[in-house]
């Protein structure tokens, strides 16, 4: 499981204070928090700050690589603001995200053509959110073959399927899973990637659906995530149902991390109670 | 989600020793604890009783329907004590279970054949436990054919694919899995059941794999378990994930739990803790 830790976004009022400040101290914290956590990108965002944009992204990738030894995510619609934070980036960075809207799509895919970035494509287009798994697969068809026809290879780029609230619809639960099933089966090597929280919006216990979902996903072949690497819950759902999906070989990443999180104690007592 | 409830099994210490002194009070409370949970049907297992097995089934059963108003499972491989069950049995049953070993095959298909009741074929066989999805399927075959041969109408079938613990083998989850999702897809109108606890057997933290298991199953098409329906951390899991599947309508029963089982102090520190 690709694991992109989303805390360091300007949108969240304490990253953007620290932001304001130049609190370096504060963001590296974040950074190492969620790189202790397991996460393989750390997510870089500086979108609030428009015009300071690419001056931002550039000081929270240099602040986050100063600290932990990850690539970043840049989380940004604004090549300006990419093409600073790649010049100071250290490794594979992934780009968050290209989708099939015209503006965002051109602005972008010179930036991915020909390089060795990570992208990850997000199943929108000009023609408004996509509402069937037939819907979302249409725009990664397009999102992957002009992606391809650029040089970027399959294994580099994380279609996301676009999680939309269940509360909405009843059926925008399974439209997802198929839409990531049908993009794993008929692209061979592609990976998947979405955040989950959208599908709880508007009910309550949303966490216990979110996690419940990333199960669900898991089960169609979902390999991305960016979530908040903190959330114990959500972390130890997806190992274990990546131990469940056979994809953890004699459950040592899961084990692991059951020492790890020193959860004997809990263990015990639920052995005892049966 | 037809949930039968596992509680009342004489092979617990608290049940054995209730049933040995006929303190009809405990199981009363068991079963009605139970039905609060909203089970479908109540499982009554005498087992270990041999000789005094017909007479003791009957009593559970007379016991619990003396107070709930649901069907019980019958639970055994002795067709007397099933028979003796039946007898003052009121409602549907269920029969728990059918497989294709070949002495419980030819004890059990007399007493559903031609009949209303339900019934759990489990996929096992003489040749031992089937490890692929491919074994399962085609010891369902056999069991659903014979069973539709005795004019036992698909409807009234629960599959169980045996779950068998992940620590054993690795594939044993995807197999599982992918056995649920081809029972349902060939056999239109039939249904899935399973007991989920073994597929966590030898690692810690069994009530996360349970539960995380139970939501991956549900992604393929589970629509039966047999299960402690007190363990409202699978029960929440089951509703979430029956929402997230598309099954419950306008989330009405997810909601309505959720309010009966008063989270709403925990949601509102979530909903602060974002």
């Amino acid at each position: 499981m690709h694991i992109v830790g989303e805390l360091i976004n300007s949108s969240r009022r304490e990253v953007n204070e620290a932001i304001k400040v130049r609190n370096a101290g504060f963001i590296e914290d974040l950074a190492k928090r969620q790189a202790n956590c397991g996460v393989n990108h750390i997510d870089v965002n500086a979108g609030v700050f428009l015009q300071e944009e690419p001056a931002i992204l550039s000081w929270l990738v240099q602040t986050v690589q100063g600290v932990v030894d990850l690539p970043c995510t840049l989380d940004s619609p604004n090549p300006k603001a990419i093409e600073a934070a790649l010049a100071v980036h250290r490794g594979q960075a992934m780009i968050n995200s290209i989708s099939l809207e015209q503006e965002r799509y051109h602005a972008l895919l010179p930036i991915v053509a020909d390089s060795d970035l990570k992208v990850i494509a997000l199943c929108m287009s000009d023609g408004g959110m996509p509402s069937t798994a037939e819907e979302r697969l249409r725009i990664a068809e397009k999102l992957i073959d002009g992606l391809q026809q650029k040089n970027v290879p399959l294994y580099n780029i994380y279609v996301d399927p676009l999680v939309q609230p269940i509360c909405t619809n009843n059926d925008f639960g399974v439209e997802f899973l198929n839409a990531v099933e049908q993009v794993m089966s008929q692209f061979h090597g592609v990976h998947t990637m979405c955040g989950m929280s959208n599908i709880s919006f508007g009910l309550p216990n949303r966490k216990l659906l979110n996690q419940t979902f990333m199960a669900m996903a898991i089960t169609k072949g979902l390999d991305g995530a960016i979530l908040n690497p903190l959330d114990e819950g959500m972390m130890s759902t997806i190992r274990a149902a990546e131990v469940l999906a056979g994809r953890d070989e004699f459950c040592m990443k899961y084990t692991n991390q059951f020492r790890a999180s020193n959860h004997w104690a809990l263990n015990n007592y639920q052995l005892r109670d049966r």
